[in-house]
């Protein structure tokens, strides 16, 4: 372990980070980028899992999978760069269920996902194989190998996710979350090994709510997490975010949909926050929560905006490490903000 | 039941077409051609049917299926015209199997097919709606509802259908078949009926031993054919198929791999035989088993020639209708060859 020794750098920092969908797997791609492969493993969110048309289908795994690849679509963020859309044409024109947009190689996936389940691997065994396929050299886990299935407390009813999150176009007001089979998961293999052998714990970009938390919910990871020096980077920027509900929720659950919101419901994990510039007037209040902040360009729409935010998180938190949080002085957060702007 | 009565002729005739895959599809595509819709019934094999990749895939249904709606591939007689390969492209690069060639479009139809099942349909409610959906005219019915599944006797032993079919190239050497389930399976609804209610059985030219056997050998139906006026096409041309292993297979088991045999693989149903004008020269050995012979031009390689052949076939049967076959002169039998070539 060399945390918080002093010749700890970039080049020899271990990283374990939690991500969910397309912000999450954007930060990974940007980690994968600018640490050792062999340094990085990224912990992915499979509260989302569903079954649908017989398939198992992980979201959030096959986005940060196809991120860290270059296989991306880089419009949608989710989704094969390049993928095309016959089958479910041919499904649609038969009255099945296209509420779901699986495209041709994305289903050529999910298909050998679901055999390979079926024949007894375990999904990260299934999730390895495919990372050597893909040619992803970081390790990439799946928060467990047991089914926990995130439900939407909302007006609408208690929902599944997927019929929340993409049928009903995330329009229900939600008024909680429930991680069902959580309590009994077990981490996947390698998870707490990845967070307790990590110099740092990224919590990258991702809705809190229902990317993060399911994570932070199977047995041993919020420990452990809390044992490690973690930052975090806000997915809420000026009050809104680039993708997903993650500020519609803080709002209809009676919070503020802040960068300060973020910082406060992991209050308990994080040592520092990285926070976009927009929001630099919140530097204050989220230090005073005990963290140190970096307000700076957190906008990951290229490859190299990406790593540039990895490098940029490494840094500051690099930079944190050994030091109580409380100590950075605000001249030091404003002149991270202001060397990029 | 106007069979047998003078003023039967193609636009009344009713016809109950046994088929299997390719050969069977473009000669049910002909006689739709050349039939009122109402008035033809193509009743197909199930029993190459099989799971595969969690999937339920029934390729002469749907050989059938597209060849009617004019989906059909052109060059290889199954699958999708203009169909592409991304999901199995990217199957194959995750190491799954890739031996049975799924088309995207072709995908769409078989996860579809697959979730109403699941969902309590029948085989043939699914095919009633995949008809509907693809404007298919004519009455399309799976044999039986019923699991019955095609085993390939063989000198690399006893096996699976598509086994030996798809993966294995129909390189091993057949000894029998045998058609599990067959003996408990019940026709699917409508089969007896409309062979009872036709004026016509035509067994398509699909293989003997593996596409028309397992229809008749679901109860019932064999007995309900031999009590109508039926005639065949032969599959086999010169000795040889177009396509698919029938010359073989009557090789293998010892028999001559000629037009003959397969009449007289039919002898008791057939009261009247269509072969190509090539095999000419078999016409009085075919009669001789007891059925009237028309000698044309059998191959079936553009849609005109689909409905060309279906008329001919047609015609022909229309002729021997309430006359034995045994009547049927050479002189006609030349005459009916000569007049194509």
């Amino acid at each position: 372990m060399t945390s918080g020794t002093p010749e700890l750098s970039r080049s020899s920092c271990k990283v374990a980070a939690l991500a969910g969908g397309v912000g999450g797997a954007r930060l990974a791609g940007g980690l994968a980028q600018v640490l050792q492969p062999e340094n990085l493993t990224v912990i992915v969110n499979t509260g989302d899992d569903f079954e649908h048309l017989g398939l198992k289908i992980c979201p959030d795994l096959d986005t940060v999978c196809y991120t860290l690849a270059g296989l991306a679509n880089p419009v949608t963020g989710w989704g094969r760069s390049g993928d095309t859309w016959q089958a479910l044409e041919t499904l649609s024109r038969l009255g099945g269920p296209s509420w779901f947009r699986l495209g041709d190689h994305d289903l050529g996936l999910h298909l050998e996902r679901t055999r390979r389940l079926r024949a007894g691997e375990t999904l990260s065994q299934v999730t390895r194989h495919f990372c050597q396929s893909f040619g992803i050299q970081a390790q990439v886990l799946p928060m467990s190998d047991d089914l926990v299935a995130t439900w939407v407390h909302s007006d609408a009813g208690t929902l599944a996710f997927q019929d929340y999150f993409v049928r009903r176009k995330c329009q229900p007001r939600v008024s909680g979350f429930f991680f069902e089979g959580a309590e009994n998961a077990q981490p996947a293999p390698g998870v707490l090994e990845a967070v307790a052998g990590a110099d740092l714990v990224v919590l990258c970009p991702s809705n809190p709510w229902v990317s993060l938390d399911p994570i932070l919910a199977v047995p041993g990871v919020r420990a452990a997490v809390q044992r490690r020096p973690c930052v975090g980077v806000s997915p809420i920027i000026g009050g809104k975010t680039i993708k997903g509900p993650a500020a519609k929720m803080f709002t209809e659950l009676g919070l503020e949909s802040s960068a300060l919101s973020v910082a406060s419901h992991y209050q308990d994990l994080l040592m520092g926050f990285v926070i976009d510039q927009t929001d630099q007037a919140l530097s204050g209040a989220i230090a005073a929560l005990g963290m140190a902040v970096c307000a700076t360009d957190t906008i990951m729409n290229t490859p190299q905006k990406r790593a540039w935010l990895a490098k940029e998180v490494i840094e500051f938190s690099l930079a944190l490490v050994g030091k109580p949080s409380s100590t950075q002085t605000a001249e030091e957060e404003n002149r991270s903000a202001a060397k990029h702007r």
